[in-house]
């Protein structure tokens, strides 16, 4: 089974990210990632969660939702039925503790950075997407603090990116889809920096066990996956 | 104090309607009123309500939620917090109660349309830019179930759109944005037909009580600006 | 088809206010509308919501709710559903800004006032009934706090009461009951001062758009109601 | 400390009921108890619960709430806050449990009475009244049915009343209003038929705890008056 | 019918208390009373529910839970449903009410007591055994304070526990267990000092009611439970 | 910094696995891992979640709580709260995952698994031993239906253990408790196969990121473990 539009198995899919999509956010990025499309934008608090007050350190944390409208089959809206189900906040603590890592807390002084991703058309990856598009939201909104000598110093210790990695009919590929994903004997989710070192790693066998080697060369693939994000985000924030 | 970017008393924001934004939804559009961005969506699904169940009738319902970094200052969000504000609350249902006075619930036959609107960017008008683009979608989504005949006959009764009118240092203004309702004595949103026609009025005194005859010149200008919006619909679902 | 007890299309149905019916309630007046009856009570407390701590000024709110009993078919009690609905909170918030634009917040001090509308029957119009009702619960308390010197001057700035109208079988009609609603057209609801300004404006067309001319007409009905209403509301509080 | 209004120790506040206090309702009771006054109504479902479907087993349940007005500092609204309390969870089951210990389940037929017992004031001893109030709106829904002929044969097999007692200053009062309990020793609710027999007792030691004998001393001034309610009670149904 | 294991009517189930079960707990102990069996744990926290403070009182608390696998049919987890029942509510306000009464809240300082109670395996007279092992709980817990000055003089004013009597097939039994309890006329709890004074009583006639002597009956049968087990408790807290 | 009590890098805790440790639920597992200690029990249910129905295919998925009592400072109860945690939420569906991948579901029938892992006492590694521990009470579980001929055939496809992994001042290290947790700089979670074959894995740079080598190394060093602990599987299961 090929893959769609003839993509190579080492290839993402074509990555757009478009910094400052909306406006009233202190920083924003939409981020498409083929038929993907996630907004990203970073608000910023003057306070901390109580557990850190009077500790001069900041904090960054992530929220993520599927607008309902994003999927073929409608999503419920988890707002009317009360609660954020355990897929939505399984992914959001991912995210808060990725871009964490990106960051020098005590630099940011005491604010809170929120993350919030919100997924307008979901086609695999969302959670991936989330991560990539919201470091360059939260760098967004970082810069603009240190413009206004809000933040003075460098809180950025890291560049991060996101990508996934399946084994599908025993092959592996890198940034699967929507459609691949329904097929993979193995989903797994990398989070690393812009020199392939792991800051989080997610694989789970959904059809069939895989091996060290398996892991291995899965591992590698997102390697080279993240080197290209992270140009990518190193575009968006420069322009 | 002249309106932002000299805009005379009864005119529109600019306003810009994309049919089609996304792709996972049956329909889709994406509504820009000057700063104020909403994505609506419509999608189906092949059952109703239990209290109409066996009645050979269709429903249409909306939903309403701002993205958290829609605005300046975040808006937390609502699924985080386990439950929807009145405010939400009274939107959605008034976009609910708009879009199905648009269309006969028998001729859609036993199927729900659920009209998602979520507002990416705020800048006032939100309720009625949901109205107006969930209109849009709502009949994308008809038009796709006609075109694949699931629907004979013609849902569509009558076109509607929605506009806010506002009274702000004793002027009466059409479609105030946000910095203009931060002063308004009065706000009030009107959904109508394309013939001026109306379907819901709903006004608030905030600061200053206002008489019939300034009701009456009130819904005259929201009637002008109606004309111009279903004009606008007209277009984005022709092309 | 004529009217219940062959009322005419602008008279109202017998209304009759009792003050102080219950006692433990700072304000407290059962207010009877044909067979609507609301037992509205005005609650104090020595301080304000967050966002008004320390600015020298008070607050109104409103609460609404339908005793299960209160209609044939039992209403589900919200409290063991865990939550109000969307119409629960669309009639309280109503509640809220309608009482509140009758006081100057400044001359209450730092205090907030409760009205709680509780229906014991319902038979149609019961915001209506809820909002004249709790007009005088308000006066009540006020008053009292006036009487024990906590309030000096004079927060009340205008008196207001509510009253609904309908177009059934196209005859515009004052004051509809429950039976006559399920067969309107159009379900308005005003709130007016004495002199018939115009505080809200709430209208539906339910089943048939209406003109302008028709917006106007039902205005006038609603002041002339208004007016008989305000009248009560003054003997009440004068007994 | 003698009691108000020169109360003797084994007396019961003036007891009033109201039978058919509302309409809607199919059963309704207003019981004056003091100054305690609580609405009961009892509503009728051609429904089971789901445990019970198909065994030819009626249900009858209680619900209990205080309005927000009904107490001297106003008592928050359960549905605002999302969830019914401890005490409102204890004390409606202690409703259910008693009302259903009146009634053949059998002879009702596979139909559900809810009995909502809503304090509009309160002044101590607000559980006792609602299941004596319950009991006559209880009956009086059946009564109905009965009269339509939808339940023939006598589903009611005992009359049931509720009353407290309790220890203040080392004296045992029957029915103490709520300044007595603020200083009670021990405060006791029985549920007792019409001849004395014990349906429900429960007993809380405030302060100091109690002996056996003055457990039988309460139990018997509870006798007593139960005797004198169900013969209220007996009245208002007769009416 | 003779009850399981040739008891007598008279006679507790074998009943078990290990002091220090868990370590991570201020206070633990497992009661094992029968099959039934409770882990109760006891934590201390430095401050007090918000209408103690600055008032130098100190405060107890009870919860309750049975665990999802601690009954024959699975016992849905009242996390995951979102709210604990009216049943757990009842218990747990039960369990709170009877460990107060046994010590002097204002000896034990600003702070507060969670007893918890977790119900391992369930065979009746679970409220029963959570009193009698939170009681050496609490007990092992305020001991460790003492231990180390941070209580100084003695909070504990008496020794309390906790049993169950109930009348099956006309028979008054001690200590009843799942099984028996099923079929039971009267289901009574009783919490009373080592003494035999009473502290709650609870009781409810499930089929049949039962009379004064019955009560008084059911009592003397408690005070001699009651006994064995504060007995029993005096072992577990000396070792 | 030595471990605790002298244990080497690649050394597992003292580990205990009673089988049957409680005897109302099917099936019954307590795991101590060092000072860990997690009660697991299996229950069945004659009946499949709505989207399997009909598909003869069975289920299973488990549920995670941490005891109020089982920490140092308490653990707020997520019943009392309303809902459970992420932490919670993630736990439970890595549990549900992995204990699918143990077993065929179709030869289960249409039946439901619930395993239910509530930990006693915490000392790091919770979620690793409640899959050890729940993989034995669902196979004890499991081994019940067979013995009853409730289930013919074998569902058990594959052994699964789990072991958590973690880097502390540079050094890799086999089943890290509370105390290394809370200076790891990287912890990661291993699901196995009895061969060493992965079915999870997660990991996390809490402080420092890591290499492909030291995901290597960290792999190999579960691998070890996860085969120890299967032997302790198979041997509590053969008892």
């Amino acid at each position: 089974m090929p893959r769609a539009e003839g993509r190579k198995n080492d290839q993402l899919r074509p990555v757009k990210i478009t910094r400052g999509f909306t406006k009233n956010a202190l920083g924003s990025a939409l981020i498409e990632n083929g038929n993907t499309v996630v907004l990203c934008t970073a608000s910023c608090e003057e306070r901390v969660p109580f557990h850190l007050r009077g500790k001069h350190c900041g904090w960054v944390t992530g929220e993520y939702s599927m607008l309902p409208g994003s999927t073929k089959v409608r999503s419920p809206r988890e707002a009317a039925r009360g609660r954020q189900g355990g897929r939505t906040m399984e992914i959001q603590r991912l995210i808060g503790r990725s871009l964490r890592s990106s960051v020098n807390l005590e630099a940011l002084g005491e604010r809170t950075f929120t993350v919030d991703c919100d997924v307008l058309q979901a086609d695999g990856g969302t959670r991936c997407a989330s991560i990539t598009g919201g470091f360059v939201a939260l760098i967004d909104a970082i810069n603009k603090l240190k413009a206004s000598n809000k933040i003075t110093g460098e809180p950025v210790i890291q560049q991060i990116a996101a990508v996934s990695v399946g084994i599908v009919s025993d092959e592996i590929m890198l940034d699967i889809d929507y459609s691949e994903d329904q097929y993979a004997q193995t989903d797994m989710n990398f989070v690393m920096t812009e020199h392939g070192k792991i800051i989080e790693v997610q694989g789970t066998a959904e059809a069939k066990v895989f091996s060290l080697d398996e892991l291995v060369e899965m591992t590698k693939l997102a390697q080279a996956g993240i080197a290209e994000l992270t140009d990518l985000q190193t575009q968006a924030l420069s322009q």
